[in-house]
């Protein structure tokens, strides 16, 4: 025998999503089972809602229910700085910050040659066709401290730099609240090298 | 800024799950809308069907979708064993093993007095009177070897004995792969005290 066939098909659906292994799964769908009925239905609604009236801002490519996005729609943002970053989420981290109060461009990704990711496969040449409004005068550049995120770095700012846009990118160094003796020698080098004078 | 409220809603959904925290729920929440529509559409349906369609069987409280239960119907089981188990998980473990032919009793719980659990709230009292009727001549006990597993099953043990029907419990020792010198100390004692000739 095995589970009666809405468990089944409730378990499949849990073990579709990434990180939930059958053990996992069959746990969460027999929590299903015993929660209340509308906030089963309200878990379900959001599931098919959060897919159907969510879509990319046309012009930041952030994660967005209107478009414009509401940050692209603030009128008190300044439009003269844009920072990229690789995923929606990041616009998120930025924004809990409080502090940024420029644009956004997501690129979704970044470029790997290894997995066959290049330029046109991201937000790349969305940034650029950005990049041609004038009122742009900084891109900040916060793309992961990866291998690809600094691959994507280098990419853009090689390519932007001509037209005469400041372009930066966010320091490297220790996190707040790390501990020296923890870190590894590649972040305590680019510490080093970004040192400022106090 | 916070999510857009879909995706607030979607986030707060996976977080009433047990042991995903908002993280974790962010993750999955963002995984979701990268999923094909129809994927989602069939996980949400699962989610509502699971909770509708899902019923506990009269007889076993076995949870399923028809009553009585698969097993309780199967003709070819035999009626004079029943196996008494804390949760219908439990159900699915033995069944999976493919060795046991008898029938079923899902307790939805074990004694515990510190949480202030007696026998009267979980399945004990449609056990007895299961137990009534004259082909039942063994239960064997399979609940948890915890302190209330082990409560439950004495008390159980207790009050059947005096009705003449063998009541068995499930042997306690070293899992099979598992390593002697990893074992604790209960284990252990209860592996030797449980030891047969060979």
């Amino acid at each position: 025998m095995q589970y009666p066939e809405p468990i089944a098909k409730l378990i499949e659906g849990f073990m579709r999503l990434p990180g939930i292994g059958p053990k996992t799964a069959s746990r969460l769908a027999f929590f299903v089972l015993d929660m209340k009925e509308d906030d089963v239905l309200d878990f379900a609604k959001a599931l098919v809602n959060g897919k159907r009236n969510l879509t990319y801002c046309s012009q930041c490519h952030h994660i967005t229910d209107i478009d414009p996005c509401h940050i692209c729609e603030d009128k008190a943002r300044d439009r003269s700085i844009i920072c990229v970053l690789q995923e929606s989420k990041d616009v998120i981290a930025m924004e809990k910050m409080k502090e940024y109060h420029g644009l956004y461009h997501v690129l979704h990704g970044a470029i790997s040659p290894m997995d066959g990711i290049g330029p046109e496969d991201i937000k790349v040449p969305e940034l650029l066709k950005r990049l041609q409004d004038e009122t742009v005068q900084e891109i900040i550049i916060a793309t992961n401290p990866t291998i690809e995120g600094e691959a994507t770095a280098m990419y853009i700012s090689r390519l932007v730099k001509p037209t005469g846009i400041k372009v930066t990118r966010i320091a490297h160094g220790l996190p707040v609240g790390g501990d020296l003796e923890y870190a590894d020698e590649v972040t305590l080098s680019k510490a080093m090298e970004g040192r400022r004078e106090l």
